[in-house]
């Protein structure tokens, strides 16, 4: 072992281990100095994963917690869109099965007159990612130049793309080495993740879509409302106005899953269709976002213009738009039949009578995953048109025999796995439930 | 990130790590994957810390613990003694200032009929080593292959080496990367540390002295007791006898400190002088380990054959017989006045008159590291001849102007700083304590 600690360094990542290991609590100096010189390739993954683990042991305070979204924000370019003359609001969900409120939300906050930069992520473990479902659209590029990024930025009031090399590389890098050892599950560690890339997007405002559930990574609510509160204060700290949703996913969101799939309910949603919890979600967090952004005063206004806009068809021709300055081929998102089809669906039909009890959200998702919809492993390349759609969800009727599901699939053996997978997750019981999970569980921040 | 994981493996690194880290119980068999897979270069550094650190915060069962000292231990050459037909026991200190009861020790036990097949180390932090010491000797060998080891011990009934690459090299790899991951401080994986190694010397038997006090690595009774318990209990499910000795280390044991000086003072005890304490603790070892060895019944008669030994000169000739086998200079033990010496000694006078009331071992040992008797930096190399002689140790009466102690040193910049920090060391006052700490705490286990 020699780790080169060059000695013009104020500290020693030795000392900084010892301290979060002892439970102490790091200044801003020691965090910026393990942050900038781990970046910098200064200190070695080894120190770092040491003190990895000692923040997922010992915790960190809301100061430290702040003092590290702040060194990795700073580790790279933070955007400044202070050209754009409207306020710039982003939303983010801590990801689920079904969850494509992004793909609505961009255009129609953007239609309402906010800028919406949204840097977005890709399908992780169960759970699906915006990026691929952008990729389910023919062309459609998610890798923009910051400078190509702006103009679809300025051009139609939102843009989407992936993390950039530019934007938070400590994140980056940090991210990449808490998954190999075991140093993904902290509160602290997600909340200056997330934090750091979203405010890196030079924002005013952020809405964030805290998921909980068995579909969720946070299945417990008390987890998940620990998280929003970190992250509402870490962004408060940052004199930004930030406001969490903790939201339901105890099943999927919507009735698609998959990404060429879940592109046809976006459609489906921006025309005014679509599932109901779905469409429900979409304007509760476009209410938020247009409220944050100064558009309107209350929450209440602000979903009753989302659902304006919807209806006039500018959300929809806004989503058009973006899709067209960002190299896709807008001709699907007239008509969503020619997104790419899987060959073959087969049905899932009900074992019995009775009422959808409960509908596994995890299993549902990894049985996307298997049919090619995600990534088993990092270099696994992505199917857009396998998927689920789900016919009964949870409080349904069913009758014996009926469908509950129907898989899209193009492996005849994946299939066959994704079937057990959704056969499982169904619990069918004879009453119905006797209450029903409310979508948005509560709201935490407010500004 | 990208660790290679045979596919072949059981078990992998993350899983491993993400159980302990959930304060999990790992089984023999995952800990045997992960020291043997990191040993074989199969898991990289960075897993294994955060492992490292999961283990500090969280703990280890008893049945852990002896796992991975099982892991550790098997990771390299378990030296098979078993053609000599006696009894081999050894002595392991956890390290002071002012420890030299190892070079008195392994001739005396061997004088008894024991063989003493004893693995050592070298100076750590402001403590010494007994390498170093031994290299004192002019010509003296510490590095023998096991064949030669095997010759002297059956020559002598008492070999010293350093630890080879053959004996816990996982112990070698994972030291090092403890030693800058902030997770040397665990009583769990000292224990392992120390008794992988022992246990690999093919031993019956161990006596520990496991330190405790301002000049311990362990400052208090209740850390040196739980370490204590964790080596004997580990050390007994191995099938070993073995005993811990809590000894005092709140000042140095003896009067000399340096690693030629120290050597001198062993010549003392060995030809039946030298200080009170020193002699005392040697005799108080050797009774258990001559009990342990089956020699003598009890440990007062143990004690009793230890004087015998010093007395008749058998434990000097030993010594001698042993140095010479090594490669070592005798007539510097027939007459240590030609050990290396010190250009230049210094005094330090007491500034009143009174009792010494306490004496900072800590920071004697730092002094004499500074003088150049230990590593600031393990590329260091040690100066034999300098170091601290005590004049007036714990509850003395001392007048004014009295010498405290007299430092021996090469270099005079040195010896200012190491000046400042034995005049900081010695507290005096009015009239002696009220009390004496025992040198003998207590004694945990029993065969």
């Amino acid at each position: 072992m020699n780790p080169s600690a060059p000695s013009a360094q104020p500290f020693r990542a030795i000392d900084v281990i010892r301290k979060k290991r002892d439970a102490g609590e790091l200044s801003q100096s020691e965090i910026d100095f393990l942050i900038n010189a781990y970046t910098a390739g200064d200190i070695p993954d080894y120190q770092v994963s040491a003190w990895l683990m000692a923040v997922v042991l010992r915790g960190m305070t809301r100061s430290e917690t702040a003092a590290l979204t702040n060194a990795m924000l700073r580790s790279g370019e933070v955007l400044d869109l202070s050209s754009l003359p409207i306020k710039k609001v982003d939303k983010h969900s801590t990801g689920g099965v079904g969850d494509k409120t992004s793909l609505v939300l961009a255009p129609l906050a953007a239609a309402a007159g906010i800028a919406v930069p949204m840097i977005s992520g890709r399908g992780l473990g169960h759970t699906g990612g915006t990026l691929d479902k952008l990729e389910a659209i023919p062309g459609f590029n998610v890798n923009l130049s910051v400078a190509q990024f702006r103009r679809v930025l300025e051009s139609c009031g939102c843009a989407m793309i992936g993390q950039t090399d530019e934007i938070a590389p400590a994140d980056r890098k940090l991210y990449a080495l808490r998954d190999v050892t075991g140093t993904v599950e902290s509160p602290y560690l997600i909340c200056a993740s997330i934090m750091s890339k979203k405010l890196a997007e030079g924002i005013d405002a952020l809405v964030l879509d805290v998921k909980t559930g068995s579909g969720a990574f946070m299945k417990s609510e008390e987890d998940s409302a620990f998280l929003a509160e970190l992250m509402v204060e870490t962004g408060e700290r940052m004199g930004k106005k930030v406001v969490a949703l903790i939201t339901d996913m105890d099943q999927p969101l919507g009735c698609m899953i998959g990404n060429a799939l879940e592109v046809v309910e976006v459609v489906d949603v921006l025309r005014g269709a679509g599932p109901e919890d779905l469409r429900q979600l979409c304007l509760e967090l476009a209410g938020w976002m247009l409220h944050l952004g100064g558009v309107c005063d209350t929450v209440a206004e602000g979903k009753k213009l989302g659902e304006k806009l919807i209806v006039s068809g500018k959300a929809f021709d806004r989503f058009r738009q973006m899709v067209e300055l960002q190299g896709g081929d807008p001709r699907v998102i007239d008509d969503p039949k020619k997104l790419p089809l899987a060959e073959h669906t087969v049905n899932i039909s009900s074992p019995r009578a009775g009422y959808v009890a409960s509908l596994q959200c995890e299993r549902v998702g990894t049985a996307c995953v298997i049919l090619g919809g995600g990534r088993e492993r990092k270099e696994d390349s992505i199917d857009p048109a396998v998927g689920v759609v789900l016919h009964k969800k949870v409080g349904d009727a069913v009758s014996v025999g009926e469908p509950l599901a129907t898989i899209h699939y193009n492996a005849e053996a994946r299939a066959e796995r994704a079937r057990q997978l959704i056969e499982e997750s169904y619990r069918i019981t004879n009453s119905p439930a006797p209450e029903k999970r409310s979508l948005i569980h509560r709201v935490i921040g407010s500004a």
